[in-house]
């Protein structure tokens, strides 16, 4: 599946807060034919969150379906199934924050479904996930939980997918 | 302007805390004829960060003049023009850190104007600034409203200038 | 000192938190002949760091004889010269954490010490540290004190080791 000058589908983007990680995945679909597909993983709650998801639907066009999915992110994935449209999963971290506290699933085989859900993909697939474990170690129990399994995580599906980019101050470095 | 064996200027140096990027940024002004221009954004508020800025001193020589300039940065960079000498900007966090606090100018009209400012120089240009977004999200709003400003900041630092070098304990990787 | 393929030693692996860089450090062991030395830093205090201890030894086999050395690391090292069995250190940051807050010792000196015994080693030997730098400022003294320290010393370790290499998300960059 390479049918992208840049990366071999499944594409792993990496990067932190504010990298560009998002705007460069969305990038990459610009010299394909839409209609893209973008699977959502955020739930607003707040203000700032909506802001914040605000921003990312105005810079994406028409082109665009979105698909909201804050849990069952391995369902939707084989749901798209045959239908041979290009997918972003915007974003990893997200989702894995949302079945920490908001399910009773298993984070580890929550992952390990999504990634098997991520090799069976017959579609082009970009798929962003945040650096989480840069800093130092955080003094809240949840959030050093959160970022162990954030790392782990990272590392399942950057073993899954054929590609892997790291993005920093908006440039891509090719990992994989 | 190419004068510099290892960069086009403007270059922007990226790097984690203590990470090694200003000793390193310093470092390429070596093969130059000095006297070279150090913009200090530093502001002294309390002796850890007396320390902090003593030490930098310490490091650079007699070769250097120095210009504190914790708000007015595209100001002051607009008042080097035509002088031809080589300028180190150190850093572009702790700057941005001044707008949050102690302004009320608009940031991101802020970084616009030093973007403009940077495209405008005729003298080789050195920017340093952190990578703050590779950690968990901060619990405190004002650090988070931070952590997004410094992103973006670097995002659009990264595509004004000519080379971007990530550096990590001392080494650098070249970005861009 | 070249009996690796991926490396010279001494090689410093640095990564983040869950990053997979013990993971790889263990793994380029795996072409030599056995057995080998893990000089480990961690002390366990509670069930949290125990897990973490356990994961590391079960994946570790029978070809592994384990130190423990919360902080008298320069010494251990020097009392494996001659005997040339390769050797992993893992980890660094918990060392300094130890350093820090159970040793009146002088943290700089201690490095400064360590790097000293790394570079006279006669035998194979891989260093893993944590990179701690890329999130926001702490707000917590010892946090920033820490950081700093870490910061520094990985800067120094990297100047003494022949290779260092950057492990996200499990994937290696050779920094050096």
């Amino acid at each position: 599946m390479t049918g992208y000058p840049e990366f071999n589908s499944p594409l792993l983007v990496l990067g932190g807060a504010k990298s560009g990680k998002s705007f460069y995945a969305e990038s990459l679909f610009e010299t394909l034919g839409p209609p893209f597909i973008y699977i959502a993983t955020a739930q607003v709650f707040d203000d700032e969150m909506k802001a914040r998801v605000d921003l990312h639907k105005e810079r994406r066009k028409g082109n665009w379906e979105t698909i909201e999915c804050p849990l069952m992110l391995a369902d939707a994935l084989i749901g798209l199934a045959g239908k041979g449209r290009p997918v972003l999963i915007d974003c990893i971290t997200l989702w894995l924050g949302n079945i920490l506290c908001f399910s009773s699933a298993d984070p580890e085989k929550a992952v390990a479904d999504l990634c098997n859900a991520i090799s069976a993909a017959d579609h082009p697939l970009v798929i962003v996930s945040n650096e989480v474990g840069g800093g130092i170690v955080p003094e809240n129990e949840l959030a050093r939980k959160f970022r162990d399994l954030a790392g782990s995580a990272n590392q399942r599906l950057a073993k899954t997918c054929a590609s892997v980019t790291l993005v920093t101050a908006g440039l891509p470095l090719r990992l994989k």
